[in-house]
């Protein structure tokens, strides 16, 4: 078993934390080229079909990609100390707020990748075999999400120690990945938003956090 | 308990279509506006922050949005027929595929939600708080995304009698209620993707398709 990593992506680094919170090792395969915003032309070439990372490969070769969908294999085999919730009514409100901070992901990512000369044709991740070209609207679009993601997230955090309620998440873990790789979209958590502030002082300094950096 | 549903939209049919999979029943309120492409006002007053369907209300008022979060919460408590998967590996395999699934589904809503006087603001759902523009190169990109789905599971198709594998699973519904949904982006399944076709034709006559239409 193993798992295909990027280093310098965040949604590598939602998979990394979630194994850190648990306490379990896996050997970690770095597809990243150094230096460069792109995947290796080896790693694309033999997953054309969603070329992107986390991957987790099992030993029987099954490839399972989506952070969420490896950390669910995880959380099936290993459910302490659960990450996912704990019944059905738990379990719902977790996945629905990930979800969200899935979002949240999705918007700062249109307004990096819309942005950066770095990403000239990947307006998305994942299409290799297809250009898809930077479209500036998108940028201005993907900072009006954010303003959306951080008014929802900052008025959860009023209410909650963390981002579900008072058991630290898997909805934790994206909303911390999505807020630390801000900067490189050249945005900031608005100064209002004390709450949200709140939960990242405390959620960053967790051992997981630091691991997983 | 009830789910507030808009029978027009392809999300709220696949929580429709998930529970006459499992023969569960719950109350249906529908806050479309008739002939328009929009939710009632007082919907929206509502659930400013997250102001889509389908959403789940609970008897002590908790609100579940999001329409796998929904299933998840009744997967739960009605185990039987499994549709998001058995064992851990088969779990995260359901997991993977429903969010390609997904991923066709934002694919559709690009190319239709750009392209669509009724959505001149409204590029994406649920932010009827801040305009979001309609933007001309989405319309493309969404086509070419779409391109990506096709082929993706036309290929899975080949290898499976579902999506993944030989049970039905929450990412056929998925699948079948984008499928359905894609005259209205003027686009359709290609004519060489022949194992898409042969798994439509068999999908969309289960009772469960037919009474969610």
């Amino acid at each position: 078993m193993k798992i295909y990593d990027w280093r310098l992506a965040p949604n590598p680094r939602r998979v990394r934390m979630y194994l850190a919170e648990k306490g379990i090792e896996v050997p970690y395969e770095e597809v990243g080229v150094p230096q460069e915003l792109r995947l290796k032309p080896d790693y694309l070439a033999k997953h054309p079909e969603h070329a992107m990372v986390p991957m987790l490969e099992l030993d029987d070769g099954t490839c399972i990609g989506e952070a969420m969908a490896i950390c669910r294999y995880f959380e099936e085999l290993h459910p302490d100390p659960p990450l996912m919730g704990t019944d059905a009514r738990d379990k719902a409100i977790v996945d629905m707020w990930e979800r969200r901070a899935c979002e949240g992901m999705l918007s700062m990512s249109e307004a990096l990748r819309n942005a950066s000369p770095g990403f000239v044709d990947r307006s998305l991740p994942g299409y290799p075999d297809r250009p898809l070209k930077q479209i500036p609207g998108l940028i201005e679009r993907g900072r009006a999400r954010l303003g959306r993601f951080f008014s929802t997230f900052d008025g959860q955090l009023a209410k909650h120690r963390y981002v579900t309620g008072e058991r630290f998440t898997v909805a934790d873990i994206t909303a911390l990945c999505l807020v630390d790789f801000l900067g490189f979209a050249k945005v900031e958590v608005p100064e209002e938003c004390r709450h949200l502030h709140r939960w990242h002082g405390e959620v960053v300094d967790r051992p997981s956090a630091q691991a997983s950096r």
